[in-house]
């Protein structure tokens, strides 16, 4: 957009902090064509026409399309691997809920949550996806491990299936039944997996 | 396939059975054409050319693409809505669970589940997705009045996120996971949904 009102204004910002703005310009015009044709059909040459950067300007620092595409969900809003710390196990599955909520509530969010469910035959886009999932699963454990300092102690068995089915309860709502998805449910999802409510009499 | 090997038996065998075998052969087509190429991308005409039918053939008995794909996706094997009738809720779910992972094991099954993650924005396939959705919930809320009428009390909001979850749990390792999903998985999942086994301690 600055580049667009001012190109020289925006050519002498980009020298002063050594292209940082041409990189934000580059991971959010990936982004936006992401969530408009999906991985298969995204260009790094059309990433590159949308954000009015040289095309080698982006070769150059991304070689490959899920690289680029692995920048891009990395820097986004939301995407913050850093685990919750509200002192309690409910209370930290409960924010872990909500942040995947809050990115998935966006439309570039939901573009990202479609990739892993449509897209998933590209070599590349699978090595990428095991990666976002592998550090996804980090966050999950740091929760536990946490709680196992606080003395809430949990077995790991029950741990990792909590850990799959928060996000998978999350997904299902919102991709496969399709209703918006608030706190309350979060939270009785939560409770749900913690067995705070008795199931069978 | 008999129709290139023998195109007059089979012409004949078709009118003999009042066009059941052309039936089957446009649903057949209708599951490949959307294996290969997605809701979106699916036409008519492309099925009809791969079932050897006539184009009116089709359109005179489904004049929608909807309506075409909402037939062939009930007429896949392993579709059947009836419930399963075991004699306890813990094997109603576990087979429940084993008929999705069976039919999501195909090509065919596959397509059909990433059909409900990523075609979900046109309007008349969000209608066919919902319909199909509630015959799912309709097969699970059997399960558990079966249940109930044998003593087997549980409560209505657990059985409803039970009814959400074990589905969920099932997509999200094959959907986004890419594992794939045995028998030992839905049993240890089903256990974890009942709450046979004790979390926080």
């Amino acid at each position: 957009m600055t580049a667009k009102r001012n190109p020289k204004a925006a050519a002498a910002k980009n020298v002063l902090v050594r292209g940082e703005p041409i990189i934000a310009r580059v991971l959010d015009a990936t982004i936006a064509e992401l969530a408009m044709k999906g991985y298969k059909a995204l260009r790094i040459e059309e990433v590159a026409d949308r954000a009015s950067v040289a095309r080698t300007t982006v070769y150059r620092r991304w070689p490959t399309k899920a690289e680029l595409v692995r920048a891009a969900i990395e820097a986004m809003p939301g995407a913050d691997p850093a685990p919750p710390s509200t002192g309690s196990l409910r209370g930290d599955l409960v924010e872990l809920g909500m942040k995947v909520v809050t990115f998935s509530d966006t439309p570039e969010g939901e573009a990202v949550m479609g990739l892993f469910a449509a897209d998933g035959d590209d070599r590349d886009l699978r090595a990428l996806l095991a990666r976002l999932r592998e550090e996804r699963s980090e966050g999950v454990a740091a929760i536990f491990e946490a709680a196992r300092e606080r003395g809430e102690t949990i077995s790991p068995r029950s741990a990792s299936m909590i850990g799959e089915l928060l996000p998978a309860g999350i997904f299902n709502r919102k991709l496969i039944m399709r209703e918006r998805v608030n706190r309350a449910f979060v939270e009785e999802l939560v409770d749900f997996l913690l067995g705070r409510e008795r199931r069978v009499k």
